[in-house]
């Protein structure tokens, strides 16, 4: 079958790669139906050494199971299945408490270990515990707002839940990437009354305005800061979204938070060790977040997606074959596309 | 009057002053009875630079009201009243919220700008919003118990809070000083299961034992990393209370909380910036905490207080009077004594 493998930094290639085939007895195989390349890929798509371990790219799909283990009991061949970024056992402790993505047992698509979706096929390890049979068809319209359950709409609720967002509360989103517009549906979802977004990009901060912010921060560092200050009394947000991963945002984002506050971040951290550590302590504010569990808020989502409540799909605002993966790649780095919806 | 005055590192000395006076309406004046010495204070008494402002040092009292302002109207002349370490008005949107250290008007004593209350007498702002009357007569037995809701038995109970203790939870506490101890007291209190309490002093351990810890870990870094690790079934706590303020001292309680788990940091932090950004986030470990609200659980802590349940005076190990409140600095700061007690 034909995969999307990353060689290096920029090296991304579509290759032929043997077909997966159950390992496990808890092993399912899902014919890829449609994938997406995630801002998060953009890291090792820039920054991989030469000459390492090559990775099979890809953590987001909806597809059909093709071929199940002895042990899998919940799926049969032909069910269509949402395929979180991470696998999970379902029956640990930490998947009980709703924290899959710290699964005993579990683990990530698409790293030098586990081969991605970016592909014709993909192996999903945990099958029962990881993959969730969707009450659609395959060809289903709502197929791009579903897909993002499979991460960015997760990952972005996540961010809220862990900032604290509810009613009344001010909350501010720390970039205008797929998770960051994510965030502001969950945020808008969950109740709050003032969404500030801090993006630089008008074709992203008009869907963030449909999507329910209410003021555009398109400054960047001290003023950024200053701006969000102006917008909320003096005071900042109760909630902070942050949704980048570098340590100028992750400081930005304990710069804007109000005392008490809370930031939820989901960026994947570049950075060591995260600044600021004496304000956020005199201001009490709370920092929390980390790789959203997104199989646990596939229950809570999934109606509002499929009730047309909310449309997240809408991030995936290019349609690519595998084929051209190397080109959305590309450009996504170059900020041409949002995010890209894969179709093998 | 007498009062104590930090001239630089080391020097700490017992002057002549005058006495204070009421300044605002808002305004009391309360003579001292007791106050403390805080391992707070041990941060400037090693790290002050000499020829700066000098300090009127000391942020925990109770006392008795001396005169009031006519702004005041919840108090009374000879009232026995409890000073918190921060003065607040009570009345704005973070005091509303029980945030009072974050109070729109108030500030902290013992600093620069305002004389503490290591001396005879010590002038309180906004006296309505921050002095608690108490139910009890100066001179009762209980007083070194009342006397630690100023400040530490209110800032173990905040660490417990922001690192989410409750039935069941193991709980670990970094640091065998007074407010370690008094996290101690503050998680079993709310229901812990299992408290590992990580210090080196056997008296303090000791203490500790009494107050309810389960598990002694004496060794530092990563031994003691690992060792919780062994006493936790290799999962780590599920809240971390850090009671020391040191850069080592977050590292750890990173390194053993477990994934999904939460850090209440009290101590007062000497490190520019988080460290293990990338595990923390990894794990979805919350860090949380900051200054104390203690005037927001005076109200919650003060029954069990009084009716016994709790007896966090015992952590006040030493009694003195102001004249010797410079070896009480010395006793503290040689590790000699949890904290002293001052009856000026």
């Amino acid at each position: 079958m034909r995969a999307t493998v990353l060689h290096g930094a920029g090296d991304v290639r579509i290759e032929v790669v043997p077909d997966p085939k159950l390992i496990e007895p808890t092993d399912a195989i899902v014919t890829v139906r449609s994938a997406c390349i995630c801002g998060s890929d953009l890291w090792p798509y820039n920054l991989m050494e030469p000459n390492g371990p090559h990775r099979r790219m890809g953590h987001e799909a909806i597809g059909v199971v093709q071929a199940i283990g002895s042990g899998v009991h919940t799926l049969k061949v032909n069910d269509v299945v949402l395929m979180p970024f991470a696998f999970s056992d379902g029956t640990c402790l930490f998947c009980q408490d709703g924290l899959q993505t710290s699964c005993i047992h579990g683990g990530f698509f698409g790293t030098v270990e586990v081969p991605g979706a970016q592909a014709e096929a993909v192996r999903v390890p945990l099958a029962d515990g990881t993959l969730v049979v969707l009450p659609v068809d395959v060809d289903d319209a709502m197929m791009p707002s579903l897909l993002t359950l499979s991460d960015v709409m997760g990952t972005g609720h996540h961010a809220a839940l862990r900032a604290r967002v509810g009613p009344g509360k001010i909350v501010a989103v720390v970039g205008d990437g797929a998770v960051g517009l994510c965030g502001v549906i969950a945020a808008r979802r969950l109740g709050a009354e003032q969404i500030i977004i801090l993006g630089r990009r008008p074709d992203r901060t008009k869907l963030s305005s449909d999507f329910g912010a209410t003021d555009v921060v398109s400054v960047r560092g001290e003023e950024a800061v200053e701006r969000v200050r102006q917008l909320t009394g003096g005071l900042g947000a109760h909630s902070v979204l942050e949704c980048v991963g570098t340590e100028q945002a992750i400081l930005t984002a304990i710069n804007i938070a109000r005392a008490g506050g809370a930031i939820g971040r989901v960026g994947v951290p570049h950075y060591q060790a995260i600044p600021a550590a004496e304000p956020a302590f005199y201001s009490n504010v709370t920092i929390s977040g980390g790789p959203a569990p997104v199989r646990a808020y596939i229950e809570e989502l999934l109606p509002d997606v499929i009730e047309g409540r909310i449309q997240p799909g809408r991030v995936l605002d290019r349609v690519m074959g595998l084929d051209d993966v190397p080109d959305g790649y590309r450009a996504m780095n170059e900020r041409k596309a949002i995010k890209v919806m894969v179709k093998p």
